[in-house]
């Protein structure tokens, strides 16, 4: 065993096998280079990623029969119709098999892009992740979902795919931008916020957050990816505790949608979604103490100032939300510091509310009323 | 029980239920009600199958929160990227939700691109199949599987995605066009080839085949129904067994993507298909007189003449079938009447026998060689 790999951690989850820590890609090579040996390989990545990190491909690469690179555009704008059907065309152009292989090398884009290119294409073939995001390690890449975004709802289109393997390894963390990390953070402090204090004074004691990333933290990303991975596995179809990790995404999305995909990284309109579901929450007896914790560890992750939005458009884009149900749009509240619930929060309350929050969401609940 | 329900029968597979026969639609109106009941419904279907049997659908209508009627193209033509990418966002425009219901209403086609729909909306709602043609009925609401084409190759694009319910009721077969009809049945004939000869010997005593459907032929449909159903519940994924039913489809798909979607019906290039198949098995023992007896079959079916197409072109389109691995394209051959096995045929061998085959398809390989 070399020094690199002793905080590699490895889990199963339903068919994937998952790699996370530093040194993860070369605790898992011996797997992927099987997996992909003699087959047509289709690496799904964008041009900054294979620059940074496509190198360390170099021996995978040997293992193919056939290696074709296919470049898509960063972040969001990779998750369109016409992305993804350059890709089914291009794969179909080059003789792609049931038994060939997908790699998404990237971040949470590329990630749900070619997962769901892969789950589609011939009626779905294998694919493994090689996540080079914060957010994507911590979050996206665990759990099987896949995704294109539609101009009028993100991910509204999409599909439960496994991926075979997942390699975190977060050496490749090290060229991130700070702002970049400080989103993906985000993910993990919802998931904290909705299910585990302890886990939340963690990040409260970690002072190195506030700079994005660096080594000193990777405990801390692999035990927040750990507890998604035990999230999944006990529903992994949403049906149950799982959709509690939507914490912060009802108004997130559609704060997304309504900004323009990429204007804000998707983790920086988690923050303001779950500011306001810390609103909602403290109407309904959150503890402002607990409320208060949240919005300080959130700004210590410092995202920009909210653009101006019209909060009809963002009523109108939360009605599209994918958890909405025939008979009503559930919100998921935390109701103390490590604990949430779903809540069905009527169209007025939350009509009547959005436009204060808008102009200024970080005040607590008792100040908006 | 009414005297129009005697010849319907159901049958369970997976998650799925499936009624088939005359009245098979009333039989299953309070399932289908009490699914879509209070629910937003999106209807696919096409403007010929709507101004025909649409009046039936009236009662279930009733019992929706909220119906859409969505029409698209009739035929192959429906299903490209396009016609998917409109349906994703009227479905989005219009409020769908995770437990809002799609109904596919009309032939394969509707059937392949709604099911597609469904399972990718959301990450997939709940959808249920009327099919109105023989081919939807006896072939491909079975099964589950779900797809759009690529201009380059068909049904390149897709999902496996189970319908809740499957609804063939035979009385809509009457206005079919009995050259619509006779192509249904193909896949029925091939079926009984590969897997069953008394069912073979059956269509051979049909008289009333070349004229297309009639009430005397529901328990053919109906039987032939029911053994691909077995087929399917023995092997969902198609990993051994249900790999057979693609015998014929290897060159019949290249034929109808050669020939440019909807100039020939998908049936009548699966006889051709099977016409190739049969040269290639008499060459490794298929016995002569099973060869004639499938043709003799196959003519009764009155397939219009092939166009003219480039071998070339077809070799390459081949060479893009789904069922192609890394190691090589496997052929379904039948061995003897009833009894189809998968076989490795080697490029040269195709390349050598189709442009003869292409001039003489109705020929015997011993004439051929």
């Amino acid at each position: 065993l070399t020094g690199a790999r002793v905080s590699v951690r490895s889990f199963e989850l339903g068919s994937s096998r998952i790699w996370i820590g530093e040194g993860a890609f070369g605790a898992s090579e011996a797997w992927l280079a099987e997996w992909l040996e003699g087959r047509s390989v289709f690496v799904v990545t964008t041009p900054r990623v294979r620059l940074l990190h496509g190198g360390a491909l170099g021996p995978l690469r040997q293992r193919a029969r056939r290696w074709s690179v296919l470049e898509v555009p960063e972040g969001e704008a990779a998750k369109s119709v016409a992305v993804a059907t350059a890709l089914w065309e291009r794969l179909v152009g080059e003789g792609v098999k049931r038994d060939s292989r997908l790699i998404g090398f990237g971040g949470g884009s590329v990630g749900d892009l070619g997962g769901f290119v892969a789950a589609t294409i011939l009626r779905g073939i294998e694919f493994s992740l090689l996540p080079t995001t914060l957010l994507a390690q911590v979050d996206a890449s665990i759990g099987g979902k896949t995704a294109i975004d539609l101009p009028a709802a993100k991910n509204s289109v999409g599909a439960f795919h496994s991926p075979r393997f997942v390699v975190s390894d977060t050496a490749w963390l090290a060229t991130l931008d700070p702002a970049e990390a400080r989103a993906g953070w985000v993910e993990a402090v919802k998931k904290a916020v909705a299910f585990d204090r302890p886990l939340f004074e963690r990040f409260q004691g970690s002072a190195a957050l506030a700079q994005g990333f660096d080594g000193s933290l990777v405990p801390l990303l692999v035990d927040s990816a750990a507890h998604k991975i035990e999230v999944v596995r006990a529903d992994p179809f949403e049906g149950g505790e799982r959709r509690l990790l939507n914490l912060g995404h009802t108004l997130g999305h559609a704060i997304e949608t309504a900004a323009g995909y990429g204007r804000l990284r998707h983790g920086e309109c988690v923050v303001y979604g779950l500011l306001f579901a810390l609103q909602l929450a403290e109407a309904r007896g959150l503890p402002p103490a607990d409320a208060a914790a949240v919005r300080d560890l959130l700004a210590r992750l410092q995202p920009p100032a909210l653009p101006r939005l019209d909060a009809a458009e963002l009523m109108l884009l939360m009605a599209r939300d994918k958890k909405a149900l025939e008979s009503g749009l559930p919100w998921v509240l935390p109701c103390r510091l490590g604990r949430a619930e779903l809540e069905v929060v009527s169209h007025s309350e939350v009509e009547e509310r959005l436009p204060r929050f808008l102009k200024a969401p970080w005040e607590s609940a008792s100040a908006t009323l």
